[in-house]
């Protein structure tokens, strides 16, 4: 039996994650959940699963739970510091990271410096103090399992080869829902239309870094971390249906990629059951009815977004932080409908511009530098 | 160091193999070397590796041979008797395998009982006698790896993962240079356009062998002997770039394919190198130049030896190498213009109709089987 921890459990991968666990209920107890503000939600969570213990990172919503749930529940906690209580839970032995944005990366130190393993679903954390999550990893001998759906399919590629036999990782980006417009269609386009993307439902700050290109700029980052790789050998390529999740090339010249319809239950499938595979409710592949694959390079005047996160990884320090924590802003600003499209990149550009890059030596350090970077982000606006 | 034999030598196997080997003079030593008849490209081959021993199926063409080799050349052996005691070499660690049809037979065979890891290339030996094959490998404690550039691939998607897991292997076909055309548009075909393969450069035997999909039908069989797997777990797609050298769908609904641009220097030094990569000097593959790879389902109508393939293996005993001598016989008549293009399935049907099934208890089961089937077949021309 193996008790799971899902912080951030009210979003896609919460859900798509008990979809799995409560098919195997010999093999997976979620004993943990968390939320922001989602109370309602988290309820419902409660009934399903039975959890021991949740947390809600809002107070009154935690105390509106506790004052709903019988007495027979799970305990309620509140705040941050109730978070990640829940994500050190002793009995846990693996932590689903699913909490989206920054708010995510001190609940996921926290569960590597109690030893869980953790299965990544957030990119933020990842690219927001790399270093120090792999640093901590190794400290703490613990194995941080990828659930995106790209490194997720670099994680199955790799399996069974060695680390110096790489070329190249080869992520596949579907382009997103804006894919063929010039930047001047860009210009006005509504959050409506660029929340709409092709292939894969999710929530709104991805689904907009989908349309950006952004989603991939900070899946390169997260990709240099997770498989030790220099970012020369880390590539983009476009694949507007998103089937290939991703590759591996070997220096024989040889690409291994895991496919699949676009169900983020596969990929939480791999991440519960590493090192073993276990049956899915996914639907199977059919490219005799899918047809054609196509593949085109990433056109870096169209998708300025995938050129700043190279040039944030190349720089080093505190430079991705800031990216990260500048994008969250303009993101947040362009569905409150307060910047165009386009602005996004601009702000985060010249975010990146002004802010002086130093070396993260702690949290501290990365906390400071994104702070600084959402208040210069603001100053954009 | 690795010790390498070489069974059918000069071929484009053979060739290949070479241009590995040559490329690591501290990693490999060729130390033996067979032929059929070509004493001249033998020649060529000795003086490029100088092996210990060679041999010659053909034994005027040993002795021409012999007699213009220096004295300090190799050995020179002749007929199936000296081929058969190259295969088994005393200090051979890996024989590839890759004489024509159904004479590799035997020297793979006792490559096997010489505990001798082997890498086929050539189908033939695993369709007449898998379940031998597979039971003497067994036995002797010996590893069979796959060359041929489908099987490699589903070998290295199934690095790391556990039998158990696998829910289907997808063998790609490119379908092959006639592709498009209906039945009535390839009565007259010529050997020379059925023998135009669009992606691969291969000997004339196998590339008849894609025009009709017999070479997937023979590859069905290999799979189901190579991977353990029952043949409704083998499935087959059509893929005209041949780029995705197949698939493995396994039971979470991933599916794990190896890509490559057409070059057989990568799954021949995936198999010398095994379990390590090595640098080859295969050129990288572009999906972006490429830029669109399609797929289809085979039409059983326009492609009968698939069905008939499938078939015999359906019908096991001696049905495959039945289908197999049949398939050769029928070749070679077409390739010497003394049937056409459709009287190659047509005799291959009519021979397993006509073929008592038996069961196949030993080599000389199925060298009887194989023996009697092309006699069927000569007669059906």
């Amino acid at each position: 039996m193996k008790n799971i921890v899902i912080l951030g459990a009210t979003g896609s991968i919460g859900i798509n994650t008990l979809d799995i666990t409560q098919r195997f209920p010999e093999r997976y107890k979620i004993i943990g959940l968390t939320a922001k503000s989602n109370d309602a939600k988290l309820e419902d969570l409660i009934k399903r699963v039975q959890p021991k213990v949740v947390a809600l990172q809002d107070e009154n919503a935690a105390q509106a739970l506790s004052k709903r749930l019988p007495k027979s529940g799970p305990e309620v906690l509140a705040g941050q510091a109730g978070i990640i209580e829940v994500a050190r839970l002793s009995e846990a032995a693996l932590v689903i990271s699913a909490i989206v944005g920054s708010a995510g990366l001190l609940p996921t130190l926290s569960a590597i410096r109690a030893k869980k393993t953790v299965a990544v679903a957030n990119k933020e954390p990842l690219v927001m103090a790399g270093e120090i999550i792999q640093r901590e990893a190794k400290e703490n001998g613990v194995t941080i399992l990828p659930i995106d759906s790209e490194h997720s399919a670099i994680f199955q590629a790799l399996n069974g080869e060695r680390h110096q036999d790489i070329q190249k990782i080869i992520l596949t980006a579907s382009g997103g829902p804006l894919l063929g417009l010039s930047a001047e269609e860009k210009t006005n386009i509504s959050p409506e239309r660029a929340l709409a993307h092709p292939n894969w439902k999710m929530g709104p700050k991805i689904s907009i870094d989908s349309a950006t290109l952004m989603n991939k700029g900070l899946e390169v980052i997260e990709a240099k971390w997770l498989f030790d790789m220099p970012p020369e050998k880390i590539e983009v390529i476009i694949h507007p249906q998103s089937i290939i999740h991703s590759m591996v090339e070997f220096v024989d010249r040889s690409v291994v990629a895991q496919l699949g319809l676009p169900d983020m239950r596969t990929p939480i499938s791999y991440a519960l059951g590493w090192p073993r595979r276990q049956e899915t409710p996914a639907p199977r592949l059919k490219l005799e009815e899918i047809g054609s694959l196509t593949f085109e390079a990433p056109d870096p005047t169209r998708f300025p977004a995938l050129r700043l996160a190279r040039e944030a990884l190349k720089a080093g320090g505190s430079a991705p932080a800031a990216l990260n924590a500048a994008n969250e802003i303009a993101v947040e600003a362009f569905l409150r409908k307060r910047c165009g499209f386009l602005d996004i990149s601009r702000i985060v550009e010249q975010t990146l511009e002004a802010s002086r890059n130093r070396s993260l030596d702690s949290l501290e350090d990365v906390l400071e530098a994104d702070a600084q970077a959402r208040e210069t982000a603001r100053n954009c606006i």
